[in-house]
C-alpha cells in the first residue's frame, strides 16, 4: 500500500480518529503526524501519554499494512514505551516506524516520537502485532 | 484521597476525560470503570488498544494520588501492556491498579483490566510514575 | 507435570543451570526457588539484574510446562521486568509465576520475584512465550 | 571513558563476567561482544535468552559510563526485550547500544543484538538506569 492507499485505508476503516493522524513520506520513509488537538492534551498544554501510545500504535500499524496489505486483520498484542521529554506545546508529533521482524505469525517492531521540529525523541515505543493464520481469524485484541 | 476527592480531582483537573472514568471501590481497593462510549471502539466494535492502556493509566496515577495526595505532579516514564483477550462486547471496562513500589522518585504498579462480568482479563499493564522532588519539578511525558 | 516431573525435565533438559533453580510448592502454587550462589552477584552482592530475569523466565516456563507438558518447544518472544528493592543480602530469591493467557498460540504472564522471608517483591516481570503450532515448528528465540 | 577504560572497569568491577563481555568499537560507535561459551547456551545450541538480556543491560551499562564516568552507581530500574530470532549458531553476539535520554535521574535506551556477521536483529531491548543524586545513594536493584 503507498501513501494514497494508506490514507484511503484510515478514512474508510477508521473514520473517527483518520482526521488525527495523518501518514506522510519523510526522505522515502513512512512518517505518521498526529495533528494534535484539544482533545490530547493533558492540563498544562501537554500532549497526553496515551495520546502518544495511540500514535505509535497506528504508526506501526500502518507500516506494517503497506508491507503485508489491508486485508489483514493484525491486531497488537503488547507495547511498552518510554516517555522521555515533554512534547513541544502547539508542535505536531510525528512518529516514525520501523519493521524489525514480519515473521508468519508475529510483527515486532520500534516507533520513534518527535515533537515537530525537534531534534530529541519525546517518546519511544516497541510494539507487537499478531498476523491471524487467515483473514477470518482474529487472534488478540 | 478517599472515592469523592478522586472524583472531584478528575472532574477539577481533567474535565475532557471526567466524563469517560469513573472511580469505584469494590471489596475496599480502588477500582476504575471506563464508559465505554463510540470513541474507544475500533472496527468491529472492540474497545481499542489506546483506550485501554489510557485506562490502565489513569487507574494506576489515581492509585498514586490515594496515597500521595492531589498536590504531586507525578508523571508516566514508562508503561507496557499485553493484550490478551477482545473485550466483551457492549461492556464497560474495569481496571485494578496496585502499587507494587512507592519510593521518593519512582513508583511502580501493575493494573489488570477486566471486562464487567467476565472472570479473565482482557489486558494486563505495568506503569512506572516519576515523582517530582518539588511541586514546581516536571520529570517526564 | 508435577513437581517431580518439573525437576527431572530440568536435570534433564537443563543441566547447566538446574543445580541452580528448585521447583518448589508453597501452599499449592507453583514456586521457583534461585539459590544464589556467586556467579548470581553483582558487586556489593546484590543478586544482578539479569539473573532475576532468568528465575523470571524459568519461571514462567516452567509454569507453562506444568500446563502443557514437556514436549512443547515453547520459546520466549518477550520479556519485561521492573527492578523495584536491591534483594535481601544472603537470602534465596523465589518466584511466583502466574498464567494469565495460555491460547493456542501464545502463553503469556506474569512472575513476582521475591527475597525469601520479605515481603515485597524485589521485581516484577511479564514474560510471553510462543507455543509451536507442532512438536516440529520453532518460532521464537 | 574510552575502549580501554571500559576494559579495565570491567576487569576491576565485574571480574566474574569480564572474559564473557568484550567492550570494541565499529565505525566510531561502542559495540559490546558477548563470547558465547557453554554457560551461555540452551538445549539446540541456542544462546538463552537471559544471556541476552544480561548482554543487552552491560552495554547499556558501559555506554552510559562512557559518558557520565565510572563513579557513578547507576542501577537497572526495568527493561523490556523481544527475543525475534534465533541466534545463529556458534557465531558471537553484538549488541549496539543507543542512549536516547540521560537525564539527572534517569538515562533512557535501546540496544540492538546482533549475531555477528548476520544482518537481522536477533533481538531488542529497552532499558532504564536510575542515575543516584550522589555516589553514596543507590536507588534500585
Amino acid at each position: 500500500m503507498d501513501l494514497e492507499a494508506l490514507r484511503n485505508f484510515l478514512r474508510s476503516r477508521f473514520p473517527q480518529v483518520a482526521g488525527d493522524y495523518l501518514p506522510e513520506e519523510h526522505e522515502g520513509r513512512l512518517v505518521l503526524r498526529l495533528r494534535v488537538g484539544a482533545h490530547h492534551l493533558r492540563p498544562g498544554g501537554t500532549v497526553s501519554g496515551p495520546a502518544l501510545f495511540g500514535l505509535a500504535d497506528v504508526a506501526f500499524y500502518l507500516a506494517l499494512l503497506a508491507r503485508i496489505g489491508p486485508q489483514a486483520l493484525a491486531v497488537t498484542t503488547s507495547g511498552q514505551i518510554d516517555f522521555m521529554r515533554k512534547p513541544g506545546p502547539g508542535r505536531d508529533v510525528l512518529a516514525r516506524p520501523e519493521i524489525l521482524k514480519l515473521g508468519r505469525r508475529l510483527a515486532v517492531g520500534e516507533v520513534r516520537l518527535y515533537s515537530e521540529g525537534l531534534p530529541d525523541p519525546v517518546a519511544r515505543a516497541a510494539l507487537t502485532y499478531a498476523i491471524p493464520p487467515d483473514p477470518g481469524g482474529k487472534a488478540g485484541a
